[in-house]
């Protein structure tokens, strides 16, 4: 399976039997969220890397929106938007269920990444500005106060209970993620530990995780895409090994 | 089930055993959707239609971001966000499948729902403005000729089949209201009938369907309303039976 992202010029590596195809970007956050379910069910898979920059003219084909992440069936078929092919994979995967089986419970799941858009939306802002922006990493944390709440009342290590679950995987990109602001903007950008006890906790844990070690990157090699996106310039083959 | 809408100051009504209670507003297409879907599955529930001018007190007990549609179960669990509560619904209640039971087709409803969003986000563009935006309506069409070649190749009266399901419900409510720019700016806001052959006649069908009918508004209603809205003094209770 190659590291390097194709693009512009390149063919489309034919699918192999037996296997579901993901298209993905080494540093996108919702491809991610499919490597991260593809791993936790045990789903044979290869994996497809895309320049998002000089995309390769046959991904319209695959994703018609030109968007990663993009998983491919072996009759052809495709799927685009993460939650909808981490939901599908869920459904058509019957092992290690990520949803819990209970009707509500899986509703107050999707409630919460839900939620979590307003997270992203906001870190965003973080990324993009260059001024000090101390008012949008307190409105950041004032979003994730519904999380450590949650975590609170169930009582559990991970959102799912003893292990994690699509809740967890769902939110866990922008995790790993969380201390690349910090590195960028200075300490003033730190999660606070008194006030989010239960969330750094679930942080170690997931850290810890064998399904979350499989797609991990630690904060630095984030910064320095990130420093390389920020400059125009994205290093998408930043990761060889 | 009064059809007035409850205002600030108001007490909030006690839940009736046996029955769902969906806090609604008689406009709102969100609030729509959840109508379709209790009757469509026909789950008993009774109505709270709530001012969203002036906000009952109670409402952010029951919906944490003080939007409807709510719905609220016996226990006193509540649910927000209409695909939430759809899809709760249609897990929750075996009777009448909205969705697909095949995965693949589900994971593709879900997609066309969510590309609807696209449709829903310009067609507001068309509301709040008032110059003459004929190229904003063009790209609402633009949009809805994936809508139109699904149709198309699925060879159905009716996304879901020979009976509408959930894509069908998910998006009837911005149809039964897109005759309200014509209404409100001009024949040349009229959608094609050559160009979009299916989905005309896809919404004739619906408007037949008794499910669509139990919650069902003219034109000049939803156009009566919208001019209020637009007058920044919104209508709530324009209907009274």
């Amino acid at each position: 399976m190659s590291l390097k992202h194709l693009a512009t010029g390149s063919v489309a590596p034919p699918i192999v039997s037996g296997k579901i195809r993901l298209y993905s970007m080494r540093f996108c956050p919702y491809a991610q969220r499919i490597h991260l379910v593809l791993d936790a069910k045990h789903i044979p898979h290869d994996v497809v890397y895309i320049n998002l920059t000089n995309k390769p003219e046959w991904l319209l084909e695959k994703s018609p929106l030109g968007k990663v992440p993009c998983i491919e069936l072996e009759g052809g078929e495709t799927l685009y938007e993460s939650l909808v092919i981490a939901e599908y994979l869920d459904d058509a995967y019957p092992q290690n269920k990520l949803y819990p089986g209970n009707p509500l419970a899986r509703a107050k799941d999707k409630l919460l990444i839900g939620r979590f858009n307003s997270v992203i939306n906001t870190l965003y802002k973080l990324y993009v500005s260059t001024s000090i922006d101390r008012d949008i990493f307190d409105e950041v944390l004032s979003e994730l106060g519904l999380f450590e709440r949650e975590l609170v009342s169930k009582g559990t290590p991970f959102f799912h209970g003893s292990s994690p679950g699509m809740l967890d995987f769902m939110i866990w990109p922008w995790w790993e993620r969380s201390d690349v602001v910090r590195v960028l903007r200075g300490d003033q950008f730190t999660i606070p530990r008194d006030r989010f006890k239960r969330l750094l906790e679930w942080k170690s844990a997931m850290k810890e995780n064998p399904v979350v070690r499989a797609s991990y990157l630690d904060t630095e090699v984030h910064a320095k895409y990130m420093r390389s996106r920020r400059a125009g310039t994205p290093q998408y083959d930043l990761v060889t090994a």
